[in-house]
């Protein structure tokens, strides 16, 4: 059980845990060099401004990767806390720096919380910014037990999943998953800085989407990228070996003096980078239902072939939030000449086949199987539905 | 005055066409070389398959850059339509394929809405994919006046802002926006497809923002890049320098034989390619709001230090959709130490300034100030709002 925790450094971060620990009873102590920021966040109801007069069970230390080791030193010797984590987005420096600081290390463990935002300052907190979201943990074999639990604590206060990794891992990982998009972010966003005004004008949701994270403060992002140098820098080299490549081809399908056999073979290159671009996307979209029980579930639809009848069962589909690839549209021998085939987490097929029998679709079962009940994953049958309007 | 339009091909795009112009009143024919395509794009409303008996006012072509000059010479020989337009995302190629395919080119206009989504097919439809967005058109010196108010009169059904551009300017700018985006989103989405499971798991939002468009179709984005290919490879020569730069200036940051300013200094270029992505960010950003008018109003409002009264006031001005940076937070000497001060569209701070009064703050006007009536811009005096409650 955690009852008082110390936040020291109330960017986002920090506000956003001391937003999810309030929320919960915790008692959170606000510290913050900048005392304007820390009255910030307490105004924003993550905390008091007020020291604490014990020591509290832990002190979450959201400050940039560099200061971490620093300010670890500083609050163990003035007592603030009986035991510490981080929140840095690099864990094998600041693991090192930590143990070089002359800090009590068992009385320490390693967190990132894999989330975030391209905005900074306790403004951008939200109480809800951990929700679902992986919270590494990088404990030694020395690690307090107690510290361990307590930061376990924070981290299922907040709604994270904890990950224990080893700092090494967790470097290379974020290098991939995180620094180096940003940092690609940036250079694109940077190519547009002296674009004329017009060019702007024609930009439109899919650059903007690309250069979102290249918002993030250029000192807090230089101190992350610099301290997880050796792993950005493997991985920015290997993508830098495929934009070459990617220069190359467009250069071969561009040279109007090559054979069309050669261009078509540039032309093949391109197309082989972007499906595989297209192949990691979808693999990266798939992780998100990670979490998510994998039973889903599929739902017949034929159509009638009456104008805006697949419009309406869109809007069913969508207003259930289901995946935008949801519905499948196949050729049939129907009036409507088309059947929709829409796969969906149990629950979601359940409430959309539910949802169109009151809404006058007639909902049939095929013949021969056995009615729907609560079968779990391939043992489903297939639900046919077919409109009534 | 345009009544009768045919698009050919219902992908994404033609369908979202048809879908617009159909609730205009407008007769759409829809017309693909996959008749399936063109039954989902009739049953969601975007019009009939039914061929024309007459020859329609314009035709839309939405096909692939490659296929522009190919079918505009096939539908004139059949009378499809007195006009024609496309929507392909390249110009000059396409210029050039028309002028060299025996086409009659006084009856085309090049066309290319900048709208869009890595999604693709009719299912992707939407009636206002269109609407406020930029509209290119590339209309040549002896383009004929009838195809091109026909073009501008689709345009306009569509919600979208006409923008005459020459095409070699069009094809550079949309390498910089579009393609060159494109290509290292899927640079970047490939780098992650052998990743480890594990790997993904520590993926947030950012890596999905940033390879979000990498989901497009790699068969059409071969083609979009190689019918583009000298601008995007300008673009792309340019990104690949500051990614070498940044990938020297990491290395320099990790080298721990490097002397302390050495490495400073290799941060410090890190810092600069940062900053300079944030500043490109910021200047897109600004854009969105174009076409909107630059009329803006301060409402400042005093803190009184009471616990999550901030949190209310953060609450007020999300609920209107004010920008997630229109709130600003100066320290000051009254009670709770600081004032948040508001900027946001005239329309928008007044409605903010209405309900606060309404919610029970007390709402004052700076001594010596008009009243605020509607004066609009730097004579909109400065509205002081103060927390009664």
């Amino acid at each position: 059980m955690i009852r008082t925790v110390a936040v020291v450094g109330t960017g986002m971060i920090g506000t956003s845990v001391g937003l999810a620990l309030s929320r919960h009873g915790v008692r959170v102590h606000l510290v913050d060099s900048d005392p304007a920021a820390a009255r910030v966040a307490a105004a924003l109801g993550a905390g008091t401004t007020q020291a604490p007069t014990a020591p509290v069970d832990l002190a979450v230390l959201a400050v940039p990767p560099t200061r971490v080791a620093e300010v670890l030193v500083q609050q163990q010797r003035r007592g603030l806390a009986h035991g510490y984590t981080d929140v840095a987005s690099v864990k094998s420096a600041t693991a090192l720096a930590v143990l070089r600081s002359g800090a009590d290390s068992t009385g320490f463990v390693g967190g990132h919380p894999m989330a975030g935002s391209e905005r900074s300052g306790p403004l951008a907190a939200r109480a809800d910014l951990f929700e679902g979201r992986s919270w590494v943990l990088t404990p030694a074999e020395d690690t307090s037990r107690t510290v361990l639990n307590h930061t376990l604590a924070v981290v299922a206060l907040c709604g994270a999943v904890p990950v224990v990794m080893e700092p090494e891992a967790h470097d290379e990982t974020v290098a991939l998953v995180s620094h180096l998009p940003h940092l690609v972010s940036a250079l694109l966003a940077g190519r547009l800085r002296d674009a004329p005004h017009e060019v702007l004008r024609l930009a439109g949701q899919g650059v903007r989407d690309v250069t979102r994270v290249a918002g993030g403060d250029p000192d807090l992002w230089a101190d992350i990228l610099g301290s997880n140098a050796a792993a950005v820098t493997d991985a920015l080299g290997a993508l830098a070996k495929d934009l070459l490549t990617a220069l190359d081809a467009l250069e071969g399908v561009g040279d109007a003096g090559a054979s069309p056999a050669a261009r078509e073979e540039s032309r093949a290159v391109v197309r082989e980078l972007l499906a595989r671009g297209r192949e990691g996307r979808r693999i990266l979209h798939d992780r998100r239902d990670a979490g998510a029980p994998s039973h889903s579930s599929t739902v017949w639809v034929e159509l009638t072939g009456r104008t805006g009848e697949l419009g309406r069962l869109l809007l069913e589909t969508a207003e259930l939030g289901l995946a935008e690839d949801a519905l499948r549209l196949l050729p049939d021998e129907g009036p409507g000449g088309l059947t929709a085939r829409i796969t969906a987490p149990y629950a979601e097929a359940e409430a959309l086949r539910r949802r169109l029998s009151e809404t006058g679709w007639l909902v049939r079962l095929p013949e021969g199987r056995p009615p729907d009940g609560h079968l779990p994953d391939d043992a489903l049958p297939r639900v046919a539905v077919s409109p009534a309007v």
